[in-house]
């Protein structure tokens, strides 16, 4: 008797043999029709029962939620939208779900606000909507890696905990083993880190980057994929204390060659996704049709999910300098009309949310790479240009999502790196490792980073970036 | 011209065209030879400069660690061990690396100490060891992934940073924004977590496995990879504070489909390793045979590193009951003549790292899975056997590096779980997300975790566990 997973079956043909599925009931219809679901595919089984065969203890215990499992004949469908259904032989209930308890938690079979799953995110997993959001997760961060083993790549897993706050890119959580309460002192009276576990402090990483480029500097080309934290306390629907990034580095590439990676893996997996998650995209499409109806016309989206995904795919990634940006955005009609809240005046300006929407929805209508920044406003590790005020930084800016990579080629010379690291007041002596790739075998190198979330967010039309993860964290919020 | 990485060109035919590659000088023969790796692959691709061609004052800086770009025909190599070199027509040096300088740092062409390359890990990398090892881990964990993937498990990420503490899987780092000199307090004079970044004390997670399991009883089939941190003060050469962890979890399998998957697995990565990361497993293969030259004969291992992968894919995992071994231990030579440091003299001891390695060196030849532990020695999550005292947890146990793979079937019952997290002083109220499974459509279910590391060890065979990871943490050290 063969034992398949209902994603399988649901592929096969009737071949009338025994099957034997486990799952979930998602509904029992005419205490006829069971719906059964186990989490491979969003789509249920068809379970037809003969009531006059079973127990009415058995039937009673078939309720939404309880597991179940059945035996019986794969055989041709009555019902429209599946080819196969199971001609029930056997039902064992595995675990009830009490319909009393049931109807105190999301399980219940009627509408829940995002909010209120997010409450129950133990629980979220098992709708429709989660299940194809964490799916599609599941097959994105597999095609992140498959592109960059084909590649060449090798992943690396640079360190969550670091003794480095170097980097400057957020403020960090602190990681410790000292009496909360009464820490050790040193003799000057401030908390003796020597004491701590690792002997001095530490702090959940920002970023991979700087370790990342020391094996690139060895290895060519790698990326890394874990982890990183950011200790600020921005409640909004685009942040999380807790996020995934990826970040490639490669020894050799300049920027341009950077924007053509950015750009050719941001298609891979994009393509991958919808050859990969047909059935789960198709659901999220028309559930984030549904919730747009329920906002004014302006706010909708002209394009659906899987639209939008081929449109990203059917685009060159239009490449605009900030020069050339600044100059589109100070002449636009919103800045003309002082529509935006922060008006472009003059170049040096930090380019907020509203000016890259703009740029990508509005101007350009098309994903853009923004590059060539201005100095002040980047990272000492940047690359200076030979104009002496702008550096070779790059963002990608998505329709609906503003930035979703930024990335730069790395200041190769040990002199100039030096410099700007003293003039942005960053300690040499801590980061002499980072100094050291830049005095043996230095080289032009590239890499950027990739917020996962923003990735899946992106792909799946989800508003708010707590539905993407699983466990979310935000200030004040570490549940599970 | 085309730009190919050094392992391409290698595979490839002589052409006679032009080529262009950059990579890291690892020697400079006779003013004529260059061999030069890019960390596509372990194998440097010969370069040679007719030194009569070239200024005086460019190949002096033709070092030892320089980075240059070389131009050349691609022809039959003359010398052995390849089939093609570069006749070399321009050459580039990127970025010098100062015979003086280099000389103060493990890149100086003589034997080090891994203890040495350790003190400069980032780079340690450089080196042919390092480049091989860490080129196996990422093909090891690509393999992890495309293992699951193909067989319908989905990727979850388990939450890094964790609110509950209840999982008593070890000590745990505490993660915090609390001021470290002066926390605020509460008016019972305790620190006021209420005023912490997430209003609670959070720590970082041991294991990704309680939260899986949420996913596993709604997707069916998950796994984890990600990093786990343990604030234990052991400083061997098996234990690291922070490393990274496979934790897959799957609806309705019992402890023997675990052990089948389990063993499944391990063959599956290890296999792909042999293919893919032949040239490295070479060296590494001839490293060891070096380094065990300087051990006593009876500390030799009597297979050489890819027999003892090949050993792992040719045996069946012989299953044993904790009890049978037991029975086995206790009348063994080693038990009988006092030769363990731990005598084995009941039902119920606890077993240690000797024991694991007579089981699976001496006794029987193989890997062994042991099974049904004494509950008393385990977690309270595990499947309590109808003798109401073992249950079903599982231990893999390698040749050399003992226990690789620790998993079990998970209770299940609502009542039972209960009870027992009441006995082990586990807060139901923390856990309550985690015993709404047991209350809503539950089932048999089971897991396991894989420390990732140790499977680089035994791929690699590294001795030490801070050899395998790019950047080690341990007691008192968090450097770079």
């Amino acid at each position: 008797m063969q034992n398949k997973t209902i994603v399988q079956l649901l592929k096969s043909e009737p071949t009338h043999h025994k099957v034997m599925v486990r799952g979930w009931v998602r509904s029992f219809r005419s205490n006829r029709f069971i719906a059964l679901n186990d989490g491979s595919t969003i789509n249920t089984l068809q379970c037809v029962v003969d009531f006059e065969n079973f127990e009415d203890e058995v039937l009673k215990k078939v309720t939404v939620g309880a597991a179940i499992e059945v035996v019986g004949l794969l055989v041709e469908s009555q019902g429209q939208g599946q080819n196969v259904e199971i001609q029930v032989s056997n039902l064992t209930v595995l675990g009830e779900a009490n319909p009393e308890d049931v109807k105190r938690t999301i399980l219940s079979p009627k509408r829940h606000s995002l909010e209120t799953l997010r409450e129950q995110a133990h629980l979220r997993i098992r709708t429709n909507t989660f299940g194809a959001v964490m799916r599609t997760r599941s097959k994105l961060a597999f095609a992140v890696h498959e592109y960059f083993q084909k590649n060449g790549f090798n992943y690396m897993h640079s360190p969550i905990i670091t003794g480095s706050d170097a980097e400057g890119a957020g403020e960090m959580f602190r990681v410790t083993n000292l009496d909360a309460k009464n820490p050790p002192l040193d003799k000057n009276g401030n908390v003796d880190y020597k004491e701590d576990f690792f002997e001095k402090e530490t702090n959940l990483t920002v970023s991979g980057q700087l370790e990342a480029e020391t094996y690139a500097m060895a290895l060519g080309k790698v990326y890394t994929f874990g982890p990183t934290f950011r200790a600020e306390n921005s409640n909004t629907s685009r942040h999380l204390a807790e996020f995934w990034m990826i970040e490639p580095e490669v020894a050799f590439y300049d920027l341009a060659a950077n924007m053509d990676l950015a750009e050719d893996f941001i298609k891979y997996v994009i393509t991958y996704a919808l050859e990969n998650c047909a059935d789960d995209l198709e659901f999220l499409e028309n559930r984030l049709l549904e919730e747009e109806k329920t906002k004014p016309q302006a706010d909708r989206s002209d394009m659906k999910l899987r639209e939008k995904l081929r449109f990203i795919l059917e685009n060159n990634f239009k490449r605009v300098s900030y020069t050339e940006a600044i100059d589109i955005l100070k002449s636009s009609k919103p800045n003309q009309k002082k529509k935006f809240k922060y008006l472009i005046k003059e170049w040096g300006a930090d380019l907020q949310s509203e000016h890259e929407r703009f740029l990508v929805e509005k101007h350009f209508k098309c994903p853009v790479i923004l590059f060539d920044y201005p100095a002040d406003i980047k990272s000492f590790y940047m690359r200076l240009n030979d104009d002496g005020k702008t550096v070779r930084a790059m963002d990608v800016l998505f329709p609906g999502i503003g930035e979703i990579v930024g990335g730069s080629q790395r200041e190769e010379r040990y002199d100039i790196l030096l410099e700007k690291m003293k003039t942005m007041n960053i300690d040499e002596k801590e980061l002499y490792w980072y100094l050291d790739l830049r005095k043996f075998g230095t080289a032009v190198h590239s890499g950027f980073g990739l917020g996962f979330e923003r990735l899946v967010q992106f792909t799946t039309g989800m508003g708010n970036i707590r539905d993407v993860i699983p466990y979310p964290r935000t200030p004040g919020n570490a549940e599970f």
